[in-house]
């Protein structure tokens, strides 16, 4: 096959190559040979970095919420606000310290840039608070010193070094409040690794943090500049050349804006970073922040503690949508509502087989399903652990096939279909989604599935079973049998004789001029207990045709009669 | 600070981690030190994984536009539906190839599992197409072959190699159609390496393809099951070990259960892959596909060109929301309502100033902005080369600071406010926004400017300027000038003298018992041509105050008295 693209009209000179813009050099990269075995430190900035990228900023209830629901969920680091920036930032942060809402073990964080207006007034917001972070900030990058502040490399670290001596000095100024600082290289990613490490290190020598009070040093992708392995090599890279490298917390700060902020933390973090930010659902300016549900349930899948509870996944959801007025996308990993959806028939029919093997396990190892290594096809986790049913895993459209169809009847309705008959039930499915399109509920399902078998109160058939009788069982099991059935509104006794109901009723219906034989048969209770009903799957040949009677009845006796019955009618339908 | 985090209730214990379940083992690999020189091929899937994943799936009507639209953009091939699966499918097929609706540069790809009525039914529906691709596939992972096949690896063999025989055997019934293979080992990414190069190189093998006529072997992250770097291990290893390698297209089918399938593609790539199936917005199965949109444009920003056509994005993402009925993120790289949007003020004000600094680039160059370099801080690409306008750019909030109002005031109005103009009317705008919430619009932004500055109707307002005029304006610019002014409802004349007519209205002013200082003063042309109004900007101290008042006039002397008549006002407001 030749390769026909053809150049497209994109305009692509006009950029140049993060290689050729920001030298990246670590042959001796260490980080692809790692695996991640814990959790990071993790630091929500929703209130933050989240709310400053909202059309309509949080109101002081939906932050009090969304503080809350951080705080239920696990976070011990949660970056509160920009109290120098806004009012409503203030006065929330004052909100938090004066009603007592910040646990003893939850640390606030406040942002302000490096400028000394705003960092003073940054230390009046926390005012009383038992312990706090302090992140200051100065953009470091080759493009924002050019076009922003007009500065060279001693101009940009003066502004961060009288920032960071601003603090230490204020520090007095509050002496009931453990301080520890952040600093960030703002625009880290279109920074030179020289000079960002320059820049932190002369940060880190003038507030002179200690193994036992470290500062946290926070290299964002500000922008999202280049491949995530790029950003891991930089960060292995500034782990080497931090000065006192045991007294620094190494803290990434991803945004999406190539979409792939959650491998940028995940290989920026066995390179080397110990600690994280983001958001709920990648919320955050422009492509928004690294997801913290998806790093956090990605550790999940691989038998990691995230240190986070996710289990109550519906609830954390319906509180962010809240507090963010912006949905979170149907495909979004492990929060969507489609993400644990399979329509496609051979999707399905793996799904209902992984499910029955995990049944057969748990049956045979007396172990409950959650007590098994979860093996499901097409599901990475277990939808209950995040608390979704499985309901929504299989839902039947054209796509799908007897799988689904199958597995919707067994969870919803307690029927186990014979393989044939999944095959016959789910091509009428699929001829009606053919032609009218669209999604079939599991009560639409079931209603085609009624009428299709089961015409209760005998909206179509030729025949209805009124009764059945046997005078004599006989000796081996071989009897005589009568059927009083309603043949087009007209009562008859058919008699017939087999070895057994069914064999008894196909003789009668034969000496009553139907032909049918009996191809296979399978029958099980629909649920445990006394009043169980019973189901009865019949494959008859009738005439020249081949198909499938069911019959449901708290009698087993009548369910399988009335499954050659069904077989018989949907011949002459 | 010390780690406060605690044990999650996560059921972490019944997840195994990748590594203990798969072994990828490539210390040698080389992908890390490479960088993306070129577009892969691409093959776009929307209309088969995609259309398998709808809640509705595509009717026809809604297939063909989708098909047209990848056309338009410019992909060569199209995987467009599982024929065998669904009678829609198939349908879809040869309405294609029947209309006319395939250009010859432009392959269709169909799906389908190894079964030998499936691929009959596939070889049925491509009769009278001028070249297909016969994707089919069988599940080789571990996982699959326990719970849904119970076949052991030779059985796995078996399936693939008895469908790549029967559609060797099948291409007589088409022979005037070309045919090329891809073969999937499906749920690769839970296959053992030697077990996935062994199965690819026996159907390689069967298939016998040459360097003038490959096969595609594509390994599908189905489901993906480890963090990027692992799947790019991967690929390089498979790459190294299938056989007759230059007659095989290798390809990537990224999934996106843990966020990162574009990171996957890209690193897959890297690893020596040379195509990648995607979907436009990533809609595909669950998490859905990787997304080609984010991996054509991320190329572009790296002046690589993807060969697709992204220039009218608002276009392509409409046809794809109605082909889907799934709605684009708002945060979605590159095609979401909010990724070209800042809201906070620090960022606000580096945008406002890489543009002046692009304008200046641009005069002193006399390039067009298009022709330079691009540099802009937070917007990765100008959002000009995807067709839309920078209005959404910068949008105001409670965030926000002066560098947005701005901009909004340059870019909307043609008004460039000197800095301490920006910080007077950003803190009236916050006070606003701090206080009511929510975003401001351009309109509502000038309605607020208007009446702070403006009081067009005199609305409010001591001093309304009804006439000026000199008699003499002397030798050395010296001279007297007569003020007509309303003051209260009552016409006044005022006269006074000075360096020029705002040295003399001050002077009047004074005398009239209005105590006014100018401090500062600046001018513009609003926009060019002869009846361009002029933009006059006075800083004033009136009495104890120091405040900004703007004057609009056509005449530039008119603009200037009309800017003093503003700050006084507003001191007496």
């Amino acid at each position: 096959m030749i390769h026909p693209q053809q150049p497209s009209p994109m305009p692509v000179g006009k950029y140049v190559p993060f290689h050729e813009q920001i030298r990246v050099d670590l042959p001796d990269r260490t980080w692809p040979d790692k695996v991640m075995q814990a959790a990071p430190r993790w630091c929500a900035v929703d209130l933050r970095d989240g709310n400053q990228a909202l059309i309509d900023p949080m109101s002081p209830e939906r932050k009090l919420r969304m503080f809350q629901l951080l705080v239920a969920m696990g976070y011990k680091e949660i970056e509160v606000g920009f109290p120098s920036a806004s009012q409503t930032d203030y006065d929330f942060v004052r909100q938090l310290i004066e009603g007592g809402h910040i646990p003893d073990d939850v640390t606030i964080q406040v942002l302000t840039q490096c400028r000394d207006h705003l960092i003073e007034r940054t230390y009046d917001a926390l005012r009383g608070a038992r312990q706090a972070i302090v992140h200051f900030y100065n953009s470091t990058s080759v493009l924002q010193r050019k076009v922003v502040f007009g500065l060279d490399q001693d101009g940009i670290v003066d502004i961060a070094l009288q920032g960071a001596r601003l603090c230490k000095k204020l520090e007095e100024t509050l002496p009931d409040t453990d301080i520890y600082y952040e600093y960030s290289p703002e625009s880290y990613t279109g920074t030179e690794l020289e000079f960002a490490a320059r820049v932190c290190n002369e940060v880190i020598e003038v507030l002179d943090p200690t193994p036992d009070h470290k500062m946290i040093i926070n290299l964002p992708a500000t922008v999202e500049m280049a491949t995530p392995n790029v950003y891991a090599d930089s960060i292995e890279w500034m782990s080497r050349h931090l000065d006192r490298r045991e007294s620094v917390v190494l803290s990434l700060h991803p945004h999406n804006d190539r979409g792939s902020g959650v491998a940028a933390a995940e290989l920026g973090y066995l390179a080397g970073a110990d600690r994280i930010e983001g958001c709920l659902f990648g919320n955050g300016e422009r492509t928004g922040n690294v997801c913290l549900v998806t790093l956090g349930m990605n550790m999940v899948s691989q038998g990691i503690d995230p240190q986070i509870d996710f289990s109550d996944m519906a609830g954390i959801r319906s509180v962010v949508e809240h507090c963010n007025q912006l949905p979170v996308h149907e495909r979004h990993p492990y929060g969507g509502d489609l993400v644990f959806t399979a329509f496609s028939g051979s999707h399905q029919d793996a799904i209902k087989k992984g499910f029955d093997w995990m049944d057969r396990e748990s049956a045979s190892s007396g172990k409950g399903i959650d007590e098994l290594v979860w093996g499901v096809p097409y599901l990475p986790i277990d939808p209950h652990d995040i608390g979704r049913s499985y309901e929504a895993v299989v839902r039947v459209n054209s796509q799908s096939g007897k799988g689904g169809v199958a597995y919707i009847l067994k969870s919803e309705r307690g029927l186990d279909l014979p393989r044939r008959l999944q095959m016959e039930f789910s091509a009428v499915v699929q001829a009606r989604t053919d032609a009218q399109g669209g999604e079939v509920s599991p009560a639409q399902l079931w209603e085609v599935f009624e009428d299709e078998y089961l015409p209760a109160e005998r909206r179509w058939g030729r025949f209805a079973l009124k009764g059945v009788r046997t005078d004599d069982e006989g000796e081996g099991g071989r009897g005589t049998w009568s059927f009083r059935i309603d043949d087009r509104g007209v009562e008859q006794v058919l008699t017939g004789s087999g070895n057994g109901p069914i064999a008894a009723f196909v003789d009668a219906l034969g000496a009553y001029g139907v032909d049918v034989r009996v191809l296979d048969y399978a029958e099980h209770a629909m649920s445990a207990g006394g009043d169980a009903r019973a189901a009865s799957y019949v494959e008859c040949a009738v005439g020249e045709r081949v198909l499938w009677g069911i019959g449901l009845h708290e009698n087993i006796l009548r369910a399988s009669i009335e499954a050659v019955v069904s077989a018989v009618n949907r011949a002459e339908r």
